[in-house]
C-alpha cells in the first residue's frame, strides 16, 4: 500500500492543474496523479489533430512540467475509492492511500441511444483519448464524404478542420443555428455564414432520425425524410460527467450526474474535492446548476481545489462558472462570456443591449484589418454586464476575456465608458471606436432613455 | 456672432469624442467642434503613414462620422476665449459664443532649444498635423540615411516604419534603453533587440550634443564624440501641452503647462472643460501629476466631460491615468499597463512581481504560434495589482487592456488566480498556462514564502 497526501484522479486540464497548484501551494505535500493513459491530449487542441497539426503527437500535454512541478504521474486506472479508509483501489488491484483526493475524472461523449445506427463502423465521437483519436484520424484517412450531428464547438471545429483536410463535410444541427445556445441568433448566424463559406455544408433546424448501414455507416436519414450518403459519422451531440467511479463511492451527485460542490470544489466529505467536467456547476448569475463544460472553468475550479485542499481561503473560490470560451475559423474569432440576451430573458432578467460592429486595426487601410463585433448584455435597472459576445479577428479571445473579466467584477456600463483601454493601429480597434466601449456607451444611452 | 451650446476646440482624438459623446448624452444641444485644418489624421497612424500605409490620404479621421453623430465642423482657428461673456474669437474675427466649451488643444512636439543645429533643413518633428506629415513624408523621399532622436514609441516606431521604407535608420536614445520609461528593463531589452533585428541601429546610453550642418543637415554629434553622418533627423523627444490658448485667457495652468481639471475634467470655471493632452493628468496609483499623454488617456477624459457637461455624476468620473498603451513591431505586439516595477519601487511601494513566458496558441505545435511574456507588479502587502507588462504577438494589446481592466478594478492577485480566462488553440495560451494567471500565482507564492 502507497501512502500519498494529495491524490488527483485524472490527467487532463482540471487533474493537471490542480495537482501542480496543490505542489505549488503545498509544496511539502506528497502529490500524485494517476491517469489511465501515459500520453494525454491537449483538450482543446483535438479537432485541430485533423487539419492544422496532422497527428496527436503534436498535441500531447506535456508531461515533464508535472515533473518540473514536484507532482508524481502514476499511469494506472483507479478502479474504486473507499471513503472509510481513505484509499482508491486500482485495476491491477494496487491501493493508494490519500489525505486528500481530487477527482477529475472529467466527460464523456454522449452517445444517443435512442438513434438507430449509432453502433455501426464509422460512427465515431470526439473523446479525450489519444489512442482512439489515433484509431478516428487513421479511419477517415479512407473516407471522402463525412456527416458531424452536432453544432457545438466541437462540432463546428472538426468540420471546418475536416474540410481543410480535404473531406467533404456536412453538418447536421437540430437547432435553428449552429453554436446556438452559445450565441445569440445574429451572432450565430455569422459563425454558420462563415463556416459554410470555408466549404463546410450545413443543415439546420433538423434532427437526426437514423443513422443508416449494415455494418459500416452508409448514411444519415433526417427528421424531414431527407437520406444523406456518407463514408463516416462524426457525434458531437455533447458530453456527460464520467462519474461512476465517484458514484460507486457513495460520493453524492446532483440531477445531471455531477459531482456535488460546493464553492471550494469539496463534496460533503471535507478530503474528497471534484473538479473539472465531472463536478457540479453553477451559473455565475442565475445561480442555476448548469451543464457547461469548459477547460476555462475547469482550470479556474482546480486552481481553487488545489489552494484550498488543506486550509480553507474566503478569497479563494469558484463563483459559478460565466461560460467564457472562444474558437477561431481561420482568421475569424469568435468568443462569448456570461449570459446571452435570449438566455438572460428566459432567465427573467430586464435586460438591454449594446451592439457595436468596428474595425480590429486602425485605421482600416492598414493590412490584415478585420470586422470586429462587440454585443454587451447589461441589466436595465443597475447596468450590470451580464454578457457579452464577439465577433472578430484573431485578437477575439482576449477581446472576450477582457469581457469575461468586467463580468467577473460585476462591472457596470459606467464603469466600462470611462474605462481606460490601450489601443494600436497595428493591435486593436480605435481609441475613438472600442467596440467594448462604444457597446457600453449605447448600453447608457438606453438605460436613460 | 454665432451661439452655440456645446463648443469644443480642436478635433483630434480627444475632441471628437468630446464632441460626440455631449451630443450622444444632450442631444438638444448644439454641440460645434472647431478644428483649425479640414482633415485631421488619426493620431496614433502618424508612424504607419511612413511605412505600411505610405500616405496620409490612408491616415484621416472620417468627418462623416461626426456628421453622422450630430456635431457641426468648423474649420476655424480659435484665437482668443473670453470666459467673462462665453465668447470665442477666431482668427478671421468671427465669434462663437458657448454655454461650456471643451478644450481639447492637444500637443506639440518638444523642440530642444538647447540643441544646436535643432531648426537646421532636414530636422523634422512628428506634430498631428497633415500638411506637415505630407511635407516630412516627400521630404524623406529624397533622403537615404537617417537619425531617430529619442527612443519613446513615436521614435520606435517611426524607425521601424521608415526602416521598412528602405531607410538607412540609426535611434539614438539618451537612456539605457528604448521604451525606457514604459517598460522595466528586461522587457525593454526585448523590444531593442527586436528592433534591430529587423533592421534599425540603435544606439543607448548616450545624449546627442548637436545637429551638425550649414544649411542643410549633413550629420549629429553625440555626447561620447562619436560622429553620425545622417540626411534628415526626426525629433522624437517628447511632447508639450498646446496650452498659449488657455493661459491666455486665464484659465490655470499646472507647473508642468498643462490645463488643471477636477475629476470631472472641469477647469475651476464649470463651463469651460480640458480634455486629452493639454489637460492635467494625475497618476491613477501615486496620484501624483503625471506627463503621460496617450490616446487611451485623452479618450477616456473625453468620454467624461462629454456627460458631465451639464449634470455631474459622481460615478463617470476620471480616476486618474493608468498609462495604458500597446505597440507593434511586425508580429510581436508589446504593451504596458499601470506602474512599473522600476517605477512603483522609486515611488516607495514595497511590490512583488510575478512573470510567465509561454505562448499565444496552444498547442506550440499550431501554425504561427508566438512566444508570450506577462510581467505583472503587485503590492506585497494587498496583492493588489499596480501594473503589467505583455511581451507577445499580435494579441497582446487585448491581453493588456485585459490586465489594464484588472488594475482599475483594484483586482488582486486572488481576484486573477481563481478568475475564468475563455481560452482556444487558434487564440490564446493553453488554460493551464495563461500568462496572466501564471503570473498572479507567483505574486501569491511570494506573498506567502
Amino acid at each position: 500500500m502507497e501512502p500519498t497526501d494529495v491524490l488527483v484522479i485524472g490527467g487532463s486540464a482540471a487533474g493537471v492543474v490542480a495537482a501542480t497548484t496543490a505542489k505549488a501551494t503545498y509544496p511539502d505535500k506528497r502529490v500524485v496523479l494517476a491517469r489511465r493513459d501515459e500520453l494525454s491530449l491537449v483538450p482543446c487542441g483535438i479537432p485541430y489533430v485533423f487539419g492544422s497539426l496532422g497527428s496527436t503527437a503534436k498535441n500531447l500535454m506535456p508531461n515533464d512540467s508535472l515533473a518540473k512541478a514536484g507532482v508524481e504521474l502514476r499511469t494506472t486506472e483507479i478502479a474504486s475509492i473507499d471513503q472509510e479508509t481513505k484509499k482508491c483501489r486500482t485495476a491491477d488491484g494496487e491501493e493508494l492511500e490519500f489525505d486528500k483526493l481530487v477527482i477529475a475524472t472529467g466527460s464523456e461523449p454522449l452517445v444517443p441511444s435512442w438513434l438507430p445506427g449509432a453502433d455501426l463502423n464509422g460512427v465515431f465521437t470526439i473523446p479525450k483519448n489519444k489512442l482512439y483519436i489515433d484509431y478516428v484520424l487513421e479511419s477517415l484517412d479512407r473516407c471522402r464524404k463525412l456527416i458531424t450531428i452536432g453544432g457545438g464547438f466541437i462540432g463546428v471545429e472538426m468540420s471546418d478542420e475536416l474540410t481543410k483536410r480535404g473531406m467533404n463535410v456536412t453538418l447536421v444541427e437540430i437547432l435553428p443555428h449552429i453554436l446556438g445556445l452559445a450565441f445569440d441568433e445574429e451572432i450565430a448566424v455569422r459563425a454558420q455564414d462563415l463556416l459554410q463559406s470555408r466549404g463546410v455544408t450545413v443543415r439546420t433546424g433538423v434532427g437526426v432520425k437514423a443513422i443508416l448501414g449494415e455494418d459500416q455507416v452508409r448514411g444519415v436519414s433526417l427528421d424531414n425524410g431527407d437520406e444523406l450518403a456518407t463514408d463516416a459519422v462524426i457525434l458531437s451531440i455533447g458530453y456527460k460527467p464520467a462519474t461512476n467511479l465517484a458514484a460507486d463511492a457513495g460520493i453524492e451527485l446532483n440531477e445531471r450526474g455531477s459531482i456535488k460542490v460546493d464553492e471550494y470544489m469539496r463534496t460533503r466529505n471535507p478530503d474528497i474535492f471534484a473538479v473539472g467536467d465531472c463536478a457540479e456547476k453553477r451559473d455565475f448569475t442565475t445561480r442555476k446548476i448548469s451543464g457547461v463544460m469548459l477547460a476555462s472553468t475547469a482550470t479556474s475550479e482546480a486552481r481553487v481545489a488545489g489552494m484550498n485542499l488543506y486550509k480553507l481561503s474566503a478569497v479563494k473560490t469558484f463563483s459559478g462558472t460565466i461560460a467564457i470560451w472562444s474558437t477561431g475559423l481561420g482568421e475569424d474569432g469568435f468568443g462569448c462570456a456570461g449570459l446571452t440576451e435570449r438566455a438572460a430573458r428566459t432567465e427573467g432578467f430586464d435586460v438591454i443591449t449594446g451592439v457595436f460592429e468596428g474595425i480590429d486595426k486602425h485605421p482600416g487601410a492598414l493590412p490584415g484589418a478585420h470586422k470586429q463585433l462587440v454585443k454587451l448584455v447589461a441589466a436595465r435597472d443597475s447596468g450590470v454586464i451580464l454578457g457579452g459576445q464577439v465577433a472578430g479577428g484573431p485578437s477575439a479571445g482576449e477581446l472576450t476575456n477582457l469581457i469575461g473579466l468586467a463580468i467577473q467584477n460585476r462591472m457596470v456600463a459606467n464603469s466600462l465608458v470611462t474605462a481606460q483601454i490601450g489601443t494600436h493601429p497595428l493591435l486593436t480597434a480605435a481609441p475613438t471606436a472600442y467596440p467594448v466601449i462604444k457597446a457600453a456607451e449605447q448600453v447608457l444611452w438606453k438605460m436613460s432613455a
